[in-house]
C-alpha cells in the first residue's frame, strides 16, 4: 500500500499508511453509533482526523500521547482537509522497520538544533560586556536542555519543537543589525534578545505538545522570565545594578505596550528596538507559516484571525525557513 | 500680625504668617524683572505661591526642599488658590518658640500612625495559616521604617505621609467583610491586602516628598513587589509552592487588567476581590478629596481629571478620614 | 433501569431515565432522514440533547415548553456533554408516582425564597429614613409575587428562579459592609440594592425560561426601573426631591459607565459603592458558576467568554451557594 | 467716543465703548497689584475681557450677571483676541436712550423665534396621526415658554437663545426628507425630531446663560426626556402602548451608540435615521459656526476640539444661518 | 412535480423543483461516504444545500459556477433552513422551455435597471457647473457597461446585480435634499454621491458572483476611486485645481474616519454630508434586508452582526426597495 | 559683547547676541502697555522668547520670517528655558561679517546633505530589477531639488531640512538587513524606503518653515504619494502590472494599521518589514532628539507626549546623528 505524504503536503487525493503523533482523541455518538475524532500530527504540522468506521476495535489499539500507524485518506470538511481513518493503532517496535521514527511525528523547527546551538553561543561569545556574558553563560548552561527543544508558544508563532531557539536566533540578528544602524548597546540587545522569552521554559510544559503550567498561566512568561534572570543577576558577584535594572526592564517592556501584557513600556533606545524586533518575527513567521499552509485558490489567502486580515501569495517567499 | 490657616482652610481673604515646606522654587523673568514661582506645603495639602516683590533680597533667604517661614496673602488665579508670598525665610530654631514643628508642614494621613500599626498587627495575628502569618510577620518586621511612613503614590490617591497604610488597612477591612459574604479565603485576602503594593517602598523614594525611583519607573511596584514576596516566601521553610503561586498571582493580578498595568487578570476568587477592593477604595479616596477641596460654587464639584467627571455635593459625605 | 443523575452531574457513562423541562426542539434532516436537537433541563441546569432513532415516534410525543420523561445517555461532543436519548415522552399525571416533581425540573437558586424574603424584609425594616422605608415597602409589596422567583438575566448570571432576589441580597450585605467602612449613607445604599435592578421585573418575561419582552429590548431595565421608582416616589407625600433624585441616579448609574449601558456615571459615593458591588458579585456568581460547571481536566477550567479568560481551579472555592 | 462693533467683528484695532452680559468675573493678584478677568457677550458670542488699570474703582462699579457699560479696546493674547477694558459699570435706565437693548447683549438664534414658531407649528398640524399629534400639542403647550427661547446646549452647538428650537426645525426638515426617501413613517420621525431633546428644557437652566441643573447633571437629558414624555403619553386616552414604547425608544437610543450615552441602541428603521439626523446637524453646526468664528490665515481653520480636525475654508459656506 | 418557490419563500415545508446558480460546490467524506454542500441562488438572494444521497451520480452533473435544475426539500438546520437535493444537473437549452430564465438565477436589485439609469442621468443633467457635469458624463459613458450591473459589495449590503447603482441614487436624493436644508453645494454633493464609490468597478470582478480583485484587496476601492476620478479629471481642460482638490477630498474622506479606511476625515461641509448619507443608507439597507429575511419568531428579528444588534419588528417597514 | 550659544545649548545664565530666524511674532498688551511674544530659530531647534521693555522701537525694526539679530538672555518660565530680548532687528548686509549666515539659522539634519546624496544614489544603483531601478532613477531625478531639502514632518520627527532623506536613507539601512535576514525582496523594500513618504513633497510647503498645502490637508501625504509613483510607472514602457501594484500597496499601507491613516493593512513580507522600518524609525528619532533637548533633573526626561512616556536617561546614546 502506498505511503501518505506528510501532512503538510497531503491533498483530497492522498490514500495511503503512515506513522503520526496523536495528541487529542474523543468520542462521540452519532446516529449510527460512536466515532473518532482525533488530532495527528508529524513533523510537519497537525491534522484533525476521524474513525468512522470499525470504531470499537479501532479504539482499542491507542491513546491519546501514543505515536501511531495509520491507514486513511484525505477528505475535504469546510474548504479545510482532514483525514479519513480507516485502520490506526499504537506503534510497535517492528515499525522501526517499516521506516518510524520518533522525530519524524513531532513538529520541529526546520533549523536543525546543532546548528542553531552553534550560532547561538557564537552570539554569546562575542559578547563584550564580562558581566552579560557571564550571565548568558550561566542562563545558557542552567537550561540547556530545555532551550534546545523548547516551543515559543503553545500556537500562535514558533509553535514545534526548537521553535524558541530558532525565534531568539532571528532576533538576535535583527537587533544586531539595528545595533550597528543606530548605534545602540548591542551587548544589551543580544542579552535581550536571548533573555525576553526565557520565561517560557517554565510557562511552557512541553514533551511532544506544549501546554501552560500552574506558573505560566497565573504569572505569565513575562515575570517569570524576569525573575529567573534577577536570580541569575544576583549571583554574579559585582554584576552592576543599573545594568542589571535595565535589563530586567527589556524582559518586562518587550510587549511594548500595557494591553500586550508589558506591565510597563520601552523607556530606552534599546527596549524600543527589542520590542519591535519581537513583534516583526513573531508576524512574519504567522506570514510565512500562513501562506505555506494556506491551500485556498486564487491570489489571496484565506483570512488569517491573529493577523486580522488575508495574505497576498502573488509573489510567493523563498521559503519558510528564512534562509536567504 | 496674624497666623495664617493652615492651607486646606485658606480662602481669598486670609493674609498673615506661617511655616511650610517649600517642594519647589522657579526663578522666571517678566516685564519687570525676575520674580519666584514656589509649591509650599503643610499637613493639609500644598498650594502654589508667588514671590512678586522684593524679589532678590527673598530668593536668597531660603532653597527648595526647606521649611520655610512666610508673609502673605490668599489670592486667586482662573479660580483657583494661590499664596501670595511677601517676605519668606528659611527656618531658624528660634522658630520653634514661634510654633514651628516641622510635622505640622508635612502632608499626613488624618489616621495617627500608632493607631493604624496597632491595627495593622492585630489584623496579621488573626491570620491562622502560618506560612502567611510567618510571610506577613516577617515583611512588616524587615520594612517596618518605611511602611509606617510611605504614601501610597506620588498623587493621584493617598500620596501623603502614611497614605500606603491607611490604604492598606482600608482594603483589609473591605476584603475581610466580602471574604465572609463570598466564603473566599480570608487569610489569602488579608495577605494580599497587605502585599499587593508592597512594592511601592521600592517604587517610591520619600523623605519629605514622594517621586519615582529609577527601579520604580523601569520596572513598576507590581514587578518589584511580586519580586519581594517571592524571596521572602523562598526564605520560609517548608512555604507551600501552591499556595506562593496563588501569592504572587494576588500581587500581579490586583490592577484588573492589562491595560492598567497588571500583567495577568484575575483568575481566583480572591484575586477578583482584591482587584475590586483596591479599585474602590483609590476611586472613593480620590471622590473624598476631591469633595472636601473644591472651592467651586453650586451643588457640582469642578471637574476631577482621573475619575473624568464632576461630583455631586449635594449631601455631603460625613468626613475624609473615612471613620464611621 | 436506572435513574439519571441531575445534569450536573451527567457524565459520559451515565445511563437511565430522567425527568427535565423541554425548552426547545428542532428538527433536522440528515443523511439518513431526520434527527432532533433538543434543550432540556433540570433544577441544577441546561443540556444539549440529541433524539437519533426513532425519530418520528418520539417527536410525536412532546413539544417544547413541556416536562418530558426521557431514557438516555451521556455522551462528550466536542468536549461537551450532551445526552443522547433513546425515548421520550411528554411528563402524564402516573409520573408524580415516579418522582417527577415539576419544581426539580426548573434551575433555581440554591437559597431557598423564603428564607431569602425573611432576609429582605428584615434588610427594609432595618431602613432608619421613613421616605425611604415606604419606597421600599411599597415597591416590594406591588411586586411581591415576580420578586420572589424573577430570575436576574436571561444568561451570563443569576440566570435561574429567584436569582434576582438572590443577587439583591448578596448586594445587600455587601453595600451595608461598605456603607461601615466607608462612612456612607447606608439607607441610601439598601435602597439602591433592591432597586437597581426592579426594571428587570419587566426587562424580562419569566415563566419557565426567560426572554426579553418588547420594552425590555427597546427601552431596557435600567429605564424602566427609573422609570417605576419615579413613580412611586411620587406617590408618596412628602417624598423630598433631592432624595428622589439621588435615588434615580442611583439606578441609572449602576452600570459604572456610559460604554456599559448606564446613561450617567457614578457622581456620589454611594452611586460609586452600588456600582463596584453590583460589577463584583455578578463577576463572582460566573466564576463560581464557571468552576462549578467546567468538566475540562487540569488546574484550569476552559475559556470563560464573558470573563474573557480561564479560571484557577487548584484550590476549589467552597460552593456556589455563596454560604460562608 | 466710537461705539465698539459686536463682538463676532472685534478685532485688534477696535476701540471705543460698548454694552455687554457680564457673565464671569474673577479677581487675581499680579506684581502690581489686583487686576480683574471677565466674559463679556453680546448677540454675536463672547469674549474674555481684563481690567488692568484703575482696577479697585472699576470693581465696585459691577457684579458678575449684570449688564454693563464699557470702554475699551481689542487685544491679542495667544492668537486669540480680547478686551482691554479701561472703564467698565453697571447699565443705568438712561443707557436706553444711549442704545442699550437687554437683547442685544444675549447669544441668539440667527432665525427670528416667531417664525420659527409658525413653522414648529406647522410642521405639528401636519402630523396625521391623532395621537401623536395631541401629544406633540399638548407638550408644546405646557413648555411654550422655555421651547421658545431654551438652548440646545451649554456649549459645543447652538448655544444660544433659541437654539434648541433652531435644532429641533433642522432636524425636522432632514427627516422629513429621509422619511420620503425611505418609506419610512414621518409622523414618527416628526414625532422624534420634535421630541429627542426636550430633556434638556429641565437638563439645564437658562437665564441669560445655560448651566446643568441637579436633575441634568444626576439624571442627564435623555433620561429627564423620555419621564416627560411618557408622562404625556399616559396622559392621553387610548394612547396605543407599541407607539408609545417607539416613541419612548426614539427619545432613548438618539445619540446612537451606548458609549454616547443612549442607554440602548437603535432598533427601527426611524430610530436610526433620527440619531444619524441629530448627529450630522449638530456636526455642521459646529462647522458653520467654526468657519464663522475662526481668525486664522490660511486656508484652513485652527484645530476644533470637539471634531478633532481643521476645516478647509477654501470655498466659503454661504452662511451661518443655513438659508439657501 | 410542484415547483420550489424562490429561495426567499423558502420554508422547511417547501418541496418540487426549480433552477439556480450554483456558486460553491465542496465534496466532502462523512461516515457512509461521500457527500456534496453547495451554495445556490436566485434572484431573491442564496441558500445552502446539501446532496446527501445518489452522490456520485449527483456530483458528475454540474460544476460550481453553472446554472442547475434542482429537486428537493427545504430542512431546518441550526435554526436556519437549507435545502436538501435529491437529484440535480447542469441546465440544458430544453430547460427553457421548462421556465429557466438566467436573469431569474441571479441576485439583483428590486429597481429594473433602465428607470435606475434614467434616474440617473437625469441627476448628471441637472449638474449647473460645466466642469462637474462634463467630468460626470465622462465616466458614466466610460464605465457604464459595469456601472449598470455592478454589486455594492461583496455581501454586508446592496451586494447584488445593479447594487451599486441603487445605491449611489438613494444617496444622491439623499444629499439633493440635505443640501436645501443646508444650503451646500448640490453640484458637489451630486458627483460625491455618484463617484464616491466608482472604485468599487475595479475593486471587485462580477460575473454572477462578486469577488476581490488584486488591486481591490492591496489598494482598496477608495484609492483606486480617487485615482480614476482624478484621471478623468485631468484629461478636461481647465479643470479648476481646487474643484478637483475637492471632488477627490470627498471620496477619500467618504468613510467619515480613520479606523473605516478613510485616509483623511472630512474637512468640508460636503464632505460631512456625503459621509453620513453613505453611512446611512448602507445601514438602511442592512436593516430593510434583515427585517425581510429574519424568519425568527417574535417581535425581535436574530442577531445582525454587522449592526451588532437584534432589530424590531413590531411595525413592519413598508418593502425593502424603498420606494415610498 | 558675548555670543549667545546656539540655541540647543542656551541656558538661564546665557546672555549676548545672536543670529536666528523669527518665524513668529504676536503683540498683546499686558498691565504695562503692548508687549511682543517671539519664536526663533537656528541650525539646533527653536526657542520662543519675548520682548518686554523699548517694544515699540524694537517692533519697527523685523517682521515675522526674517532673519534678525538679537542682544538678549535665557530665562526659565515654568521650567521651560525662553530668550527675554532687550534689542532686535531685522539682518543686513554688514552682518555677514559679523559671522551671520543663512544655513546657521535653519534648523538642519545633522548629517551633511551631499553625503547624504551619494548614499542614496549608491542605494539606487544597486537595485537590480531593471524597471524599479528606473523607476527610482526618474522620481528622484525629477525632484532632486525638494528630495534633498525637505523635511519629513512640520514637526514630530525629523521636522527640520533634509529630515525626509535622512528618514529615507535610516529605512534603507534597515529594511536591507531585514531583507538579508528574512529573505524578503530586497529590491522591493529599496524601493518602498524611497517611495514611501514621498508624497511630503507635496503635502508639506518649505521655505525656511514646513507647513500642509492644501492639497497635504485635504488628500494626505499616503494618497499623493501614490498617485506620484502610479504615474511615474505608468510612463515606463512595460513595468509589470503586479509589480506597480505591489509597490503602491507598499506606499498605502506603510501606516501598519486603518487607524493610523494607511486605508489598507499590510498584506506582503515586504510590506509587514516597511512598516516596522518606518515606525521603529520615527519612534527612535523621537525618543534620540527628547534626550538630547531634555534639560530636567534626575535620571529621566519630563513625559514625551507623542510616545506618552518619560525616557530614562541613565546610559546616555551615543549621540543624534545616529552614526555608530
Amino acid at each position: 500500500m502506498a505511503r501518505l505524504p506528510r501532512i503538510a503536503d497531503l491533498d483530497a487525493a492522498s490514500a495511503g499508511t503512515g506513522f503520526f503523533l496523536c495528541t487529542r482523541k474523543e468520542r462521540r455518538t452519532g446516529r449510527g453509533g460512536p466515532f473518532l475524532i482525533l488530532v495527528l500530527q508529524d513533523v510537519s504540522g497537525p491534522i484533525t482526523a476521524k474513525v468512522l468506521q470499525d470504531v470499537e476495535p479501532n479504539d482499542e489499539q491507542f491513546d491519546a500521547g501514543e505515536f501511531v500507524a495509520v491507514q486513511g485518506r484525505g477528505s475535504l470538511f469546510h474548504q479545510r482537509l482532514e483525514l479519513v481513518v480507516e485502520r490506526i493503532r499504537r506503534v510497535i517496535p517492528e515499525d522501526a522497520d517499516r521506516g518510524f521514527r520518533r522525530e519524524d511525528c513531532i513538529p520541529c523547527s526546520p533549523r536543525p538544533v546543532d546548528e542553531m546551538w552553534t550560532e547561538l553561543t557564537g552570539w554569546i561569545a562575542a559578547v563584550a560586556d564580562p558581566h552579560l556574558r557571564e550571565l548568558l553563560c550561566r542562563l545558557v548552561a542552567q537550561n540547556e536542555e530545555r532551550l534546545r527543544v523548547w516551543p515559543a508558544a503553545r500556537q500562535v508563532h514558533h509553535a514545534y519543537r526548537s521553535g524558541l531557539l530558532e525565534h531568539v536566533l532571528q532576533i538576535m540578528r535583527v537587533v544586531s543589525a539595528l545595533a550597528e544602524i543606530y548605534g545602540a548597546r548591542k551587548d544589551l540587545l543580544i542579552a535581550g534578545a536571548l533573555l525576553h522569552d526565557i520565561g517560557k521554559l517554565q510557562e511552557l510544559s512541553y514533551d511532544v505538545a506544549a501546554d501552560y503550567t500552574v506558573e505560566g498561566n497565573l504569572l505569565g512568561h513575562i515575570t517569570i522570565g524576569a525573575g529567573m534572570v534577577r536570580d541569575a543577576m544576583r549571583a554574579i558577584a559585582g554584576f552592576p545594578r543599573a545594568l542589571a535594572t535595565e535589563i530586567e526592564h527589556l524582559i518586562l517592556s518587550h510587549h511594548g505596550d500595557l494591553e500586550l501584557g508589558s506591565p510597563v513600556k520601552p523607556m530606552t533606545v534599546e527596549a524600543f528596538i527589542l520590542a519591535a524586533a519581537d513583534d516583526l518575527d513573531a508576524k512574519l513567521h504567522q506570514v510565512r507559516r500562513h501562506l505555506a499552509e494556506d491551500s485556498s485558490d486564487g491570489p489571496f489567502t484565506s483570512y488569517q484571525r491573529y493577523l486580522e486580515r488575508a495574505l497576498y501569495k502573488g509573489v510567493r517567499p523563498r521559503s519558510v525557513d528564512n534562509s536567504s
